[in-house]
């Protein structure tokens, strides 16, 4: 499958949830309107975030992995569990920027962004009007995750698989909370047993990558062994889209990420690429490194500086290498499992597009 | 049923109910240890405010409507369900705790607060250590929630039934979320559309009462008619349960209730009883009330003063009467659904166990 094909692919689907996210918003915002208008506000505000982007790329694999092992071939059977996928990346969206104290997302506000703008009308406040907002995000998010649940009880299929589907979604909700604890502690607690490779595992992989392949896979049933080994694919995908991110974060375009690529370094991101230059760096070009990294007075020159000790010092180089080692690690994995060449082409182009995109 | 018989049956479901919570935390808290020793701690506080209090309510009126029901009358096939009413009420009293502020919770700290203590020995700033005790208690109703769903999957019914139980969960979610944004704008936001007995209906009787009584009935098979006529009840019963806690709220005894019989009036508590004194009383009446109202410097003679206005308003009889209503009308509700006598009479229990009680 050429990248281009993938794109379209993926665009058709994105397409296809986009459609059925908003229906979704319509129904419950009319189901709010019984429990006064403060509900119907609180699912407007939802609403505008959800389709104000995401690349609905969790409900893509799902339905792509469904796809290739299913007999009946229809996404219809499991688009509720698409869905659900994106309701609960959302939920998570809204409760992480909560936890960030970030009021913008994808470009416009977010929940409680929305909510800040709103009260200022009522509450004069400031710190107060804030408790409110991040209250009622809270609440967004709670009911997000909640019917992220709901939409799960509409699949199509066996009592049995739609049980361990949920079983599966419940276990990337499980692990994503303690990633999520990870990374807020790691702020201020060192734990040495925590490295930003297992907090990239338990973060991203599990509800972004392991929950929709392996359950695109169970819903379709698919064999156990063949689940054991879409998962081992799933987790070092999992890490290596973030390792990628966290390269792009420091030496990628802004222009193809959209996102700054100074941040990550002046606000102290502690990535697996951080790490890596821990171990290799010599002591001059560690103090050199640390008078930048978490500082936000950082010039554009210091950053540029800092961008070349991650270069020198064999950091880059030693992130790129372990992607590497992930993409040879999935392509054999993938050879393994049970599908005609043709689904696995898919596969393969799932990986270049997790592992070695630009943006 | 006498209430001693009564009693003994909520009691010995209480055990039972404790048992299974305190296994269930065991394994989840064995589950974290994978993801760093901060899951461990978070899944401690949850244990400890678990384990602190609850009357079980929840589970054992689903318990009991079930039993009235089923054919096969074993506790065992929905336990997961009643123990999900369990981790729902919790999940809705940590988030509730963190919009209200408060750090205690059946006379134990709660997670935020056990979280305020804990993360005292890391974080000096206090308002940087409220945030991320309130980020850490947000994480744990989330997987509270979703762990919640995560136990109807594993209910021992059909894939009909547990898909209708499952909507039925996911609606009073969706109506308790809908009530707690109601009470929380309350405070700033005036809505003539939005009374006291609409609130206590979105956020007390859906979750507690309609959601347990109607999925008892469902799993264990009971038809549609006998569901809607169960719904009935249960508004009753949840709306009557508020009104009777809005009176002993105020004229209560504290030694019974375990609750202040004064705060009510003093932090301006819009209930129901507030509202009738509101249509009853005179204007002079009103002025004298409204002085000891929301009024947090009142002293004991001003509350004991607004007691009797209450009285003397003709406020506490009508609540009294709107709650007799409530008892006649479920009491010949009741009386239609097709149980035996002696299930009934665990039915009249219960109405006068929610409806008449002393604390």
């Amino acid at each position: 499958m050429t990248p281009v094909a993938f794109a379209t692919d993926l665009r058709k689907t994105r397409d296809l949830i986009n459609a059925r996210l908003e229906a979704y918003c319509l129904e419950r915002t009319a189901e709010a309107a019984n429990h006064g208008s403060g509900y119907v506000t609180l699912w407007h505000f939802i609403t505008k975030l959800l389709l104000a982007g995401g690349k609905r790329f969790r409900p893509y694999i799902l339905l792509t992995v469904y796809q290739a092992y299913a007999k009946d071939g229809n996404n219809e059977t499991v688009l509720s569990a698409a869905l659900a996928q994106e309701l609960i990346h959302f939920a998570m969206l809204v409760h992480d920027d909560i936890i960030d104290r970030d009021l913008t997302r994808y470009g416009v506000r977010n929940v409680m962004g929305q909510y800040e703008d709103f009260y200022t009308s009522f509450i004069d406040d400031a710190s107060e009007k804030t408790h409110m907002a991040r209250s009622a995000a809270m609440l967004a998010g709670d009911i997000l995750l909640s019917d992220a649940y709901r939409l799960m009880g509409r699949v199509d299929v066996s009592k049995q698989l739609v049980a361990e589907a949920t079983e599966i979604m419940s276990r990337a909700v499980f692990e994503v909370i303690g990633g999520e604890l990870l990374d807020t502690e790691a702020a201020f607690i060192q734990d040495p047993l925590i490295s930003a490779k297992s907090i990239a595992l338990h973060k991203t992989a599990s509800y972004s990558f392991v929950g929709p392949i392996t359950m695109g896979a169970v819903l379709a049933g698919a064999s156990k062994e063949e689940v054991k080994i879409l998962q081992a694919i799933a987790e070092r995908l999992g890490v290596g889209y973030q390792l990628r991110d966290d390269l792009l974060g420091v030496f990628g375009s802004e222009e193809k990420t959209g996102k700054s690529v100074s941040s990550d370094i002046t606000e102290g991101k502690r990535t697996y690429l951080v790490e890596q230059f821990e171990q290799c760096a010599s002591s001059q070009q560690h103090e050199e490194f640390f008078k930048v990294f978490h500082n936000i007075h950082a010039s554009e020159r210091d950053i540029a500086h800092a961008r070349k000790l991650l270069i020198a010092s064999g950091a880059k180089a030693a992130v790129e290498t372990e992607i590497a080692h992930l993409v040879d690690d999935t392509t054999g994995l993938i050879e393994t499992l049970c599908l005609t060449e043709s689904d696995k082409q898919t596969f393969y182009a799932l990986v270049d597009h997790c592992l070695q995109r630009e943006g």
